[in-house]
């Protein structure tokens, strides 16, 4: 049984409490219990992951060389200016997939530029928690394909 | 039973024949069976089209009005410049799900800034032919949670 | 008894359904009425057109050329970006006056440039369906003083 | 009977000496007595002010404020850099309309961008005198359409 | 015998019409005439089309894909915004020579840049007439250089 | 006892009238009083002006010169563009501090550049009538630990 | 007694340390004995914390959530990129003040712009020690303001 | 016996005073004393004058229309944004030489750019009070050679 | 018999050794017999020049003054930067023709701008060793048509 | 004996494993035992590092203060974004030599440009695991000849 | 007796034959003789110099180290790109004017700007050849002000 | 025995002379006599050439064609703005070791970019004459692990 990791980036704790007008009301634990079901019915194992930290971040993807098949990931706001992060996620030679509970491309003008995306299979943005649930078929799909 | 469009701009009915490296191999109307089918199983009956031409593009957009549900286009290279399109969807009053067989933001420069992205709900880029079912499911599920 | 085109771009068709906050409510019949009313108290027939293909839009400027006196236009969208649209307003060497119902230049900033404006004589924008009449006025003024 | 505001910016008072190949060969006293004649019959009062001093111009601005009902304003080069200007339109809270003789569109880079524009209802640019008739025609529009 | 498109976009319909001062007094059926005379005596069949409308030029491209051996195009206005001809170019795996009657690069700015050539194998522009037979020249000896 | 200059640029004299949501409802003199109030209570003469003129206020900065102990001004909308009051400011040899009512560095983008900020001891913005109050207690400071 | 959070960004524990000609020589305890002193005499109870770790100021940024009044924040380096700082701030929905000990408009072009002052109530900088004083009053005025 | 104006811009009263390092220990009216005196030798009345007000500047000007041979302007700081100055010159159809003190294009970069310079004969700039005496020869032999 | 230039810029003389994927294999020397051969035929002496040095083609340039007919010239990369270069060929009133080996508009970013091609009658490039010939056609073709 | 710390930023512990073509086969260990080697020769003890954390790296530069004799840091994808870095860098009052695996000069348009330079000694990149021996050399003979 | 170096670079040989519109109709031996003369009266010989070679030109100002009192040159189109020029001039550390016949500032925009004038005393453009002789009075000056 | 260029550009004669506080006051023959000895003891014989003249650089590089192993270059200003250096030392398929005196990256903005650099092995810049010696190390062990 594969695995995937579903990483978090920062802020992403505060899901339900922040800006819900924009992010909808849904918590990350939810998410979290949607993407491990969903996970399951799928054949994968979800490693499921947040953090504020960018450091801890990047090991995190490091640790998962040569084990996890893939990763879903909401960078947050490091999308827009960690580079770290890119050379992280571009080490690990696995398939990426970029998520964004918000429409990005309509947003401030800095959050229209991802540095992540040039190292991903692709982007989902602007669905809510949904855009999780479609990373996470985006991905199987992808596996399956190749 | 609801209406949705499913709008494929320039050149898109040479997939399969052009750059396949980038496009895939698969037909646009392999793809038009794919949509209309899970259309069905999602309860929705699927208006399928394609143009080269702007103009006939606005015009299908604003027959739409007050008969769809909603849209999911595939803009193509007018992605990039055409205000007109942009204008045409905002006109209609519907959930707008922008896709792209590519993941647009590693291409060409000119290829990462949508005009279209501003009037959508949220777009999808890099999955291949999985893209335009993702927008579905997208779709469908924004349209479930009003 | 002169000929005088007035021209609408893209997505005009709609108007008094799309963006009632930003265009007014008033259809583009009837500015037609008001502009076919308008130019026979000045004398002068009006040749009213709206399409929403660019290349219709050309066919009808170059038909033109040698018969109107002169072009009213509200170029929509094109306004921003159809160089072909600003080379045949330039082919058939008539005076041109640009019209915009809204205030182009207080709008996202893509509007505030007009790839028409070098080639016309001025620009009138802002002032809903009435920046048709005062183009007309313009026009037949500019006619008049050569 | 209400009263309207015809403000002229920096040098518009050597109108009829200055590039008449580029602004006409009407001088400035002309244009004050063509609006007099012309608001009059639509039923205002006009109050015609020139100034090379952009405190003096704004000064009579503020001295608009709870007494005239709109300005019709040729801004001159200030257009292009006089956010003082700008600020003091903004602040009377009347409705402003934008006149200039030539059509700045297409003239030198500098004279494309109106600072005042964003504050304003609409702009009139390349009619020469005639701007400003037009622009008191679409005042006096703005005003009954209220 | 081979077959070669001559393409033609917008406004060149009106050639010796327009700005005769900027593109010679020739007219488009005269540099028909003398293309499909050279490319008889090269050996091969000249198919000569112009459009003003966008999606009929694409349409034509792809009406070539495995029947014609090369496309010289004069693609107008459309050179310096139409990333869906530049597409459509790129779809049929055709060699393409872009030709310009005028020196674009001494031109208006917006002119000095054309989308199309980074997928042409070579421009020539400032020639009048004599670019087409130049195109073909060039296009001829690069297919015969294969 | 010395003398603090408290000056105010263009559009102040409006305060309380003027965009009251951005700038709050308190009028000038009511700061007047209150920076006399406190300057008195610090041991400093207060010398308050405002003026339109940006000739007039640079003329009362000159005069300041060998007589001022220091310069609080909130330049209003020179702040963005007057490198005359910039160098006036600079050629007395006092310390300044700048002050504005509203963050300026969260509205237009072009209140996010201060062309004065390079001559002064610092910049204080935000904090409605507040601003003037910290700005006078950070020149005082700024004056005593010298 | 409400709670005042006064955070500083990376390298503020050198202070004192590091270029004193710039930031001065007193040490951060000395503004915390400073800040914690002026708090009490204020009413309000002083959280002072500092970290040269992003995530550890977003953690104890989100751990404020609910307890405390606001936010007095030196983001030092991180001023100028951290979006993910930013959207901490953001999502706990208190007052935000920004200080900064020098004048960060007059130093290096890269230290004129701040990410975080969109976040903002306002923006002080310039006046050393100080800065924090001035922020601190300009906190509580602002919660007595409300 | 012909008349030259030599106007000073902003600031230009504080000659002397204000960063001798920068413009030397001379005052104004020594330079006028010295122009005054060379103006005398070459023939030439010589109409001195310093404002820092822009609207007495632009008046001045005017007044110089059909009476004056030409001009020499320091235009300090308006040199680098006053486009209604820039606007005066041009109206009175006299020769301009643009002289500074100092060398503008070694000083900041928003100094670098002068939009007087387009409108002006030619420009001497870095030679202190001399830069003066150059420019009046400059004027005087542009006059001669005519 | 008239006299044609044709000029060689820096490295050409590499030609057939350097990144031959690039620039083909032939030689500069086969190169100059072609074009002698060729000129003959059309009745033109060819004075073919190569050298690495700007002030030797300058000075060969100038040579040409009155004794030439036309020039056809590879400036290298001398065409992205050397305006001395541009003013040579601007000093001699001769028609230029601009030529190059690869299609610079799709490589580097810095060769898609010519600072020669402001001053030429045309440019051609993308054709390897044809564009040296093409390039004499339109040159002789140009001097026919006068 | 004197100290030098070797620092490394963010995914240098992956050496070896990502991105071998570009980075080179050998660990990150590998390079220690180098530098250890290569320190002890040169009479200096080596003290390397590396983390994934920007806080953990600025706490391991501040504690060298007063203690090392200078740093060789290679700041991986920090170089092109942490100012927090570049002020730590700063704040010790040492030597820094920045050093690079590979050429950042040719790579993404991003890792031209590094925030680090400004404050070191100077930079190597582009010697795969010699930049590193290069680095110590550098930074042993500046600290000689000082 | 002194000795100044009048230098002349690329193209400035081709004066009087080259757009004499732009440069007038005086050769550059004519100028040659004036400053010869001019020199003499103000006791200095005047090395003349004119070359289209940087290295030439680099040379000669090399070879004046020690042995000239300052430089006049006219650097032609280096102005705009030679920073190995700039370095030349900035190694002998000689004072130095830089001269143009044109009023370079309102040319095209490339001209605007100087890579010499942050090296040279000051700049005089826009006189003919009387900008020669203004120079040399300048640098005279300035050599006698020390 | 293998051969090594090491090439210096223009104003590295001037080396020792030439802003000592800059570039240290060693003399480029005693770098040639450091190189030589340096690359005997490495077992390559040192070609140590200087100029000023591009072309003779560029003619140097092509003659080390098929003789030299590698190239040590300090572009000195041309590396800058030197398209035809860089041609030039692309033509001749050597490892090429980029290095400068100073730390271009902290010098004036147009330092910071070097045209070289992307058909480079890699640079070295800041080291003064050490950077020579570390350039030299750098190419032979590149061409050592080969």
């Amino acid at each position: 049984m594969g695995k995937i990791l579903v990483l978090n980036g920062p802020n992403l704790n505060m899901l339900g409490i922040r800006e819900p007008g924009v992010y909808g009301t849904e918590t990350l634990s939810y998410i979290e219990s949607l993407m491990k079901e969903k996970g399951e019915a799928l054949g994968f194992e979800i490693d499921f992951f947040q953090t504020n930290h960018e450091g801890e971040m990047i090991d995190r993807i490091h640790s998962a060389y040569g084990i996890a098949s893939g990763i879903v990931i909401n960078p947050g706001a490091w999308t827009h200016y960690s580079y770290a992060l890119r050379d992280a996620l571009g080490s690990v030679s696995l398939p990426i997939v970029e998520v964004h509970l918000s429409n990005i491309h309509k947003r401030e003008a800095f959050r229209h530029v991802s540095v992540i995306a040039p190292i991903a299979v692709g982007q989902i943005a602007g669905f809510g928690v949904h855009s999780y649930e479609l990373g996470l078929d985006a991905l199987v799909r992808h596996l399956q394909s190749k």
